[in-house]
C-alpha cells in the first residue's frame, strides 16, 4: 500500500449507458489522477458496480466539497456510494477466543504497517491473550460468555465496539455464535473466518465433518456475518490438499494456515473498499 | 508408467503388529524387488491398508503360484486383497453424452499410451461423437435414454459392458442418472466426474448453484458411483478460482479444465490399484 | 463467451489525466454499452493501458466510422490502439510435432466452439497427426525440418501462414527452434508453450533440468516468441506439485496437464485482445 | 502431532532386495507398532530411503538397546541412519533481521505447541524484536553484523548456537549471507527461506527480478544452507499468483504469506525427520 493519500470511490447503481463516462468526466474535470479503476455489470440484476482510487492531492477540491459535488452526480444515477479517505485509518476491533493463529497473524500485519489500521481493542471470551495483546499496547477486554450471560455479554461487546468507534469487527476464530440482534446491528461490518469451504460443512466441527465425508481438500471462508449462521456474503475462500492419512487434528493444523491467510485477504479487501455487497453475494475488485 | 512388468498387491485388514514384516518377508523370501510401497493405519476403525509394486521377473514364482501362496498368508491376517498384473491391460468402457472435453482428453491419453488401457467401446445416449470415436478404431454404441425407455436402456448398457468384459465404467460427463440396480451391480467399478466440489452442490446444474451462492472457487469431484446420487466415495477433487464477473457460462468453461484433469487423475489412481475403499471413503496411495 | 457481437478496444499510451474520461465520453456520446472495462497505469514507465468491450449494436456508428472517429481521439493521446470485431473470427494456425496433448485439447475447444476461431490449417514436421487433423476437416501440411532444410522449411511455413491469412501461430509443443527471421516477421503473433516455469530451465529438456535441481513444483509458461530462445513476453504460467518419487518421465506426464491448460488460457487471452505487450512484459486484462 | 512417545527411524543405504523385510522383521520381532512408514528407491543412484515411526511403549527394548541392536542390522546394509525420540524436544535457534512475519508465525506455532520444540534463543543483527521475543520468555541476542565485524559476529553466533545446544538454526528472513565456514560447520542443520521460486532469481531483491522479467507467479523456497548462495538442497516450495498491476512492493507483501508458510512446512518436515538429503536434493516423506 503506497503512502500517498488517496480517495477511494465505490458505488453501485442501476446499469445504464454513460455511468463510466459521467464519473470519469467528473474526476477529469477536477484533474483527478486515477490510479486504479474497476467496473462490473451484473447481467441478471442489471446493476452496475464501480471502484476508483484517486490521488487526493491531484484534485482541485477538498474532501468535503468532493463529497458534496459527487453527491449531486450520484443522485442522478441513484447510486449507493461512498468515498473513503486513506488519511482516516479504519478502526478494527478483533474478537478472539483461545486459538492464537489469526490473532498473531493480524497483529504482525498491524505491527509492520502492512495493514494500515488502528486496533482500538481486542475483545475475548477468555483471558488467554491478555498479556500478549497488552504487550502490543492494545487494550484487552475479557467478556466471558456463558449460556446464561449471553445477552448481557453481547450488550457489553456492542458497547465496547461503540466506545472504540469501531469501523469493522473481525471474528478471528471467535468461537461463539453472535446474537441475531448484534448481527443485524452491524450489517457488512462484521467479518468472520469459517474453517470450511462453504457452503460445505456449516456449523460446528467442520474438520470432523470433512473427515467423515472423506474430501480431498479442506478450505476456509471469509464472509460477512448475518443472522443466519455461516450464510452471509462470501468475501474470500481458499483450500489446501489433504489425504487419507490426515486425521481431524491434522486438518486443524493445516487449516490454520489457510484460515489466517484467507481472513487477512478478506479483511484487506474490505478495508480498501474493494468489496461491494449485492444481495447475499459480493463484488470484490481485487 | 514404466514398461517393466509389475505385480501390484493392494490389501486391507484388521490392524495388528507384524503385517508389514509378514508381507515384506514373504516378498523378500521370493526375491521380490519392491519398487513402491505404501501403508496406512486408520486409527478410528483399527484397519490397515497396504500397497506394494513388485517387479514381476524378480520373483521366483509365477503369477498363479504367487496368488496361491500369498492367499495362505492373506487368510491368516483376514485380508481383503488383490494382486494385479500390469501385463493384463484394464478394459475401460467410456460413457459420454454431448460434451466433448473429457472424451477428447481420455482418448488423447489412450492414443499416446499415457493411459495403458484398452477401450473396448464408448457408449452414449447421443450419436454426437460416433464418427470421432470410430475414427480412433473404437466401437461406438448409441443407446438413447428417455424416461420411458430407461430400464431397457440400462439393461442394454449393462449387457454391452459385460460383452466388452469391462473392468471399469467411466462416466465422462454422462448426463443421465444411472439406475440403482446398475450402481449396485458394479460397486467400485463405476467412476463419475461431478462438476462441483462435493459435498457442495449435489445434483443438477452445480455451476448455477455456485453462482447463486457466490462462492469464490469452483470445483470438480471424481468419485465411485453408488445408488445415492453424488454420495459415493471420493477419489480426487480440485478447484479453480473464479470471481464476481464470472457468469454460470464462464464457470462451465473454466470447469471443463478441472473436470477432465480430476477425472484423469482419479481414473489413473483406480487403474493402478492405488485406491482402496473403506466404508464411504477412500485410501489413495499416490 | 457470449454470442452478442462486440467491439474490443485495446490501447496503450503515455499516462496523463483524462484518458478514461475521454474514451468513456467518446463511447457514451455514441451510446456504447460497455460490458467490460479495465485500465492499468505503469508507474515506472508512466504508460497507461486500457481495454473496453462494447456491444456493437448499441453504438450509433458502424465499424468503419468507429475506427475513423476513434482514430482522431487516439492521435491526440498518442495511442497504440486496435479495435477488433467479434464477428471477424481470428485465424489460428497450429504447429505441432509428435506430442498429442495440446493438439487434442485445442481441437476439442475449437470443435465445441469454446474457442470461437477458424483453424485454416495445422502444420507439422511429422505426419503423425495427419489423419486426426483431416478427420476434423482441417487441412494438414507436413513440412519436415532437418538441419539442412531448415531455411527452406521455414520459408514454406511462412508462405503457408500467409496463404492461410493467419492471425496467430500457435506452437503446440512444436519441437523445433524457429529461425530469427521468422520470429521477427511476426512479433506478438507467435505463441509458444514452454514446459518449465520460466525463467528457470530455459532450452532443452526442462523436466530433466528440474529433476537434477530437485525442485518441488514444475511449471509451464505460455509466451510470445522472440528471436531470443524462451525469453519473450510471458502471457501465462502455472505449476504443479511433484515430489522425490517423480522421475523425469513422471514429470513429462504431469506436465502435459498444465502445458495444455496454460497454453489454452494464454491463447484465449490473446484472442480476446486481453494481452498488451510492453517491452518484454505483458499486461493481461483477465 | 499426537502426544504418544514415538521413535522415528530414518535411513538411506544402497538398494538391494530385503531391506524392508529386514527392518520390518526387526521391528515386528520387538513387537513394534508402526504408525507410519515410507520408502523410496532412487533408480539413478540405486539408493534406498526409508522412514518408520514406531510407538515407543510398544517395543520390548529401551531406546539405548534399540540403538545398539538396530546398529548391527544397519551395518549389514551399510545404512546412514538415525533414530530420534519424540520425548527429546529439538532445539531450534531462530535468526531474524527486521521483518516480522516469519518470527511471529514461528512463535505462534511454538506458543500453541503446534511445533513441539524448544527455542533456546533468538539471534538478530538488529534489536527490533528484543522486547517481543523476551516477552515470550525467550532469550534474545543482538549480534550486529557490519562488513568489518563479519568474522567476529559469526564466531559469536556460532558460540551462541553451541551454548544453546541448538539442533537446527532457522534463518527466518535473516538478511545476511553466512560465512562459508559457518555453512560448512552445520551441514543439513541450517534452514533458510528464500523469497523466490528457486532456481529463478537467486540472490538479492528477487521480487524486483521477478517484476523485471514479468512472471505471473512468485514463489518461496525453503532449503538447507550450503556455502553456495541459494544452491542448497530444496525442502519445500510454493507459489502465489500475481499480475501486471503488482509492483515489487505488492509482491513483497504477498510473498510474506508464502514465505512463512513454506518455511513452517519445511521446518516441520525437518523436525519430524521426514527429510533425507541425497547429494544436492532431498527425499521428503510427507
Amino acid at each position: 500500500m503506497s503512502n500517498t493519500r488517496r480517495y477511494t470511490l465505490s458505488l453501485s447503481c442501476p446499469d445504464q449507458v454513460g455511468i463510466v463516462a459521467a464519473v470519469s468526466g467528473f474526476m477529469a474535470s477536477h484533474k483527478g489522477w486515477i490510479t486504479e479503476a474497476n467496473h462490473h455489470a451484473d447481467e441478471t440484476s442489471q446493476r452496475f458496480f464501480m471502484r476508483q482510487e484517486v490521488i487526493a492531492d491531484s484534485l482541485d477540491l477538498d474532501y468535503a466539497t468532493l463529497q458534496q459535488e459527487f453527491g449531486a452526480l450520484a443522485q442522478k444515477f441513484q447510486m449507493d456510494w461512498r468515498i473513503s479517505d486513506s488519511a482516516q485509518k479504519k478502526r478494527v476491533v478483533i474478537m478472539v477466543s483461545k486459538q492464537e493463529h489469526c490473532l498473531y497473524d493480524l497483529l504482525a500485519r498491524w505491527q509492520s504497517q502492512e495493514l494500515d489500521i488502528d486496533i482500538p481493542c481486542v475483545i475475548s471470551n477468555h483471558d488467554t491473550f491478555k498479556g500478549f495483546v497488552e504487550w502490543h499496547g492494545i487494550p484487552f477486554h475479557h467478556v466471558p460468555v456463558t449460556p446464561e450471560t449471553k445477552e448481557a455479554a453481547y450488550a457489553k461487546v456492542m458497547s465496547l465496539f461503540e466506545a472504540a468507534q469501531g469501523d469493522v469487527m473481525v471474528l478471528a476464530r471467535y468461537m461463539q455464535i453472535l446474537s441475531p440482534a448484534m448481527c443485524e446491528a452491524y450489517p457488512g461490518q462484521i467479518i468472520n473466518i469459517h474453517h470450511s469451504f462453504l457452503p460445505s460443512f456449516v456449523g460446528a466441527k467442520p474438520y470432523h465433518q470433512a473427515f467423515a465425508r472423506g474430501v480431498k481438500l479442506i478450505g476456509a471462508t471469509c464472509h460477512y456475518v448475518t443472522s443466519e449462521l455461516d450464510q452471509g456474503p462470501i468475501i474470500e475462500q481458499d483450500v489446501i490438499r489433504i489425504d487419507h492419512s490426515d486425521a481431524p487434528d491434522d486438518m486443524v493444523r493445516y487449516g490454520k494456515d489457510i484460515e489466517k491467510t484467507v481472513l487477512a485477504r478478506g479483511l484487506r479487501y474490505h478495508l480498501e473498499d474493494r468489496v461491494i455487497t449485492h444481495g447475499n453475494k459480493t463484488v470484490v475488485f481485487r
